[in-house]
């Protein structure tokens, strides 16, 4: 009998210089993907060569995590910049990653961009597409990590890429797919025992309770996304790898079964 | 009867965002190689895109020019940084550009680090090994420019990547073989007639007077780098490349001979 | 009998290290006001300390031109912040200013916001408070300069700063008082003489035609905005401030009459 | 009778946008002077108004820490640099401070470089003069924070400013004054019961032993330097105001005394 198959992602990398952000190598063990900072909104050179060590050591697959140049806001804010800039930024991080992972005998797996450009990419195909066509042009192989049915999963597939769609064990979603915002209350699940029972069902069953009561369906999830940088983390990193185990679950990287 | 061959490269892509620096597309198409910049200096990813482009267009060899990350002095300043910064940081810069040549189906040729970091490669094996180091990890048939007889090209011979010699037809050279410092008088040679005659010998003659009258040795010189940003940047490159075929040289990008 | 009193301001101070950007020292005769940009989009220390040099020894009025802090899109990207951000970079930049203005035996007459952050202002009270707020913080003289009847206006009276209103004279403008968008035709007037002739016309009559031909009302504009950056700016700002005075008109700096 | 007056230093607001650095508002009950950062090595305009607020809160006088434009490397690394730039970034960070100082209705106390600024300003006049120019510039009233006999505090003496020496409870030092060096054995003192007592013996005898037994004077010195980011920090503080305290000191900010 073939086993269900889930990767286990997470952003990691984001420490810059002398300020240290995560949990990095205790969360390694837990994951299967790594989405790594390329130095524009979090990450520099060295530890970006760094968390491309702690994840091969750990046989954790390694993709890009690019961003907004804006490391004052951690790419966390919007703005506007042509398709052009969207794509040149976006192959520069993306090769500028590539460096590390080819210097340490390691593949790039894939790309998920990060923070505004993610949220942006996600509605907005107009954002999307320079991204993709980055992606394309430094690597072809790469997968696009992106929400299911959103503008960015659409304008990978139609490239031609693959695309690996996640889900967010620990967030709230509206009837539409969407996630509810962290400006309301109970968008965030923070009991650990839930956060990992309702991945577990999300995984087996395929489908996840909206927060209006609606089934929303989950057909097309690979892989679930962790936060690095929050109290829980590892231990629910931990758990959660644990427990899918458990239930019969093959937790590994996406390009395997992508 | 085989034709003497010579290299002319130059410094380009500087330009970051509405900063412009430089005459690119007028100095392209007499020379054959250009050292395009980074992102830490100088340089963006759309000027890096389109500096690619421009240098398809005119069949100039790419390769990566690095620098240090201080956009503020223009990598002209010196830095204290590890060896383990210095190889990460120019592994980061050199792989950024690789993407771009890639994407435009390119191939890098080589990698020739930028003001205070070149300078001080020049001089200190310590800071040459971690360029050397990075150089190689990227593509190990990355060809590395640097002055004859300096520590960057005996730790890039030893390190077995493949060494481009280059000179300064425009600047006046001591007898132990060192670039008179630009605060000295006479250390630029201005008129652009005097500057193309001196190249002209440089390459067939293989010598250059020093400013004492000493005659230096350049038998192992394979590229002239000429300056972009000068008054007489475009005239002068051009008089220089005319000159050289003209004398009968073949003037083509190092990777066919080096 | 009282003469008719404009000033004419200029962005100034917008070059970043060795990135050269304007013709300051040439433009600076010809202008009563400088908009000297503070670091974030454009402009360092050393160029601070410089054009406020240069605008003594022309006895031209010193104001702040702080940006988003976005020195690859030169400010000219909108980026979504919040209050407390656009406060307090707000503060930082006109502050860092205020310094060499002191050091200089100036006293810093006003405060222009630039480009995308300007944009916003005119047309959004929640991106035009924190600005006025922060002017206020630093010094309840600074005078705010601002497009007529714009968000920026309304919201500098009401916080009981002065406010000084601005006209462009080589821009056309719609019915409704607002510029037309450079990609459309005819938004920019390039002939020297007919920008010279509409800028005495707006002075004097307090009015100018709209591109529809309706006449806008003018009556509280205080200075004129000459662009330093372009082809024949010297040559404009020269022609302009000779016809002003031929006119009859006192060109003179803003805190003076405002 | 009269009581013994120290001030007890430490470098604050130190996070950048989203990376958090340090216990700000655990440790300012402890001290009495904050050496703020200001955007260059570390920090940022809001995080420089709130630390500016905890300030106040706090009782605490607040100083500008002003340190290389090196984000990256938090300030930490050489850098080569004009007089004319140090003296300008200097004045830059000042300023920027200032206005937030202001904008609190607080006054600036005093200027301490940051790291590799400080490092070289102790040891060579060349450094320490733009430092103390910039901040003669800014307010002459502003007291310079500096090692005892070391070339800062002689470069602000003779340019007029007051000056301030401080030592380090939790450092070794070599028998000529200097600090061991971190790279040596037994360079930090890590007990804490025992960084109390010798900054206690410090204050009250005004002596320290140093690494070979030799005893220093330390008459003129006027405040104690503590970290901030380490784990013990909050505690360490809390421990040395409450021992100073016992054995009747006064425990104040600088300007009260100096």
């Amino acid at each position: 009998m073939l086993k269900i198959k889930i990767d286990i992602n997470c952003d990691l990398g984001e420490s810059y210089g002398a300020f240290k952000v995560g949990n990095d190598a205790e969360i390694m063990p837990h994951i299967t993907s790594a989405n790594i900072a390329c130095g524009y909104h979090a990450g520099d050179p060295t530890i970006m060569a760094k968390t491309i060590g702690l994840a091969k050591k750990n046989e954790v697959a390694v993709g890009a995590h690019p961003g907004f140049p804006d490391l004052l806001g951690f790419g966390r804010r919007e703005m506007q910049l042509t398709s052009e800039e969207i794509r040149d930024y976006t192959v520069y991080q993306v090769s500028g990653l590539h460096g590390f992972a080819k210097a340490a005998g390691l593949v790039l797996q894939h790309v998920k961009p990060h923070g505004a450009l993610y949220n942006m990419a996600v509605k907005d195909e107009r954002i999307a597409k320079p991204i993709v066509e980055a992606a394309r042009r430094v690597d072809e192989n790469l997968i696009v990590i992106a929400s299911p049915k959103s503008a960015l999963a659409r304008v990978a597939i139609k490239a031609g890429l693959r695309v690996a769609c996640e889900v967010f064990a620990d967030r709230a979603y509206n009837s539409d797919g969407g996630l509810v915002p962290r400006t309301q209350p109970n968008s965030v699940i923070h009991e650990p025992q839930k956060v990992v029972r309702r991945a577990v069902r999300m995984v087996l069953e395929r489908t996840v309770p909206a927060a209006d009561g609606k089934v929303l369906d989950l057909s097309d999830v690979h892989t679930i996304c962790v936060h690095g940088d929050t109290i829980n983390a590892v231990k629910l990193a931990a758990s959660l790898k644990k427990a899918l185990v458990k239930a019969g679950v093959e937790v590994k990287p996406l390009a395997s079964f992508v």
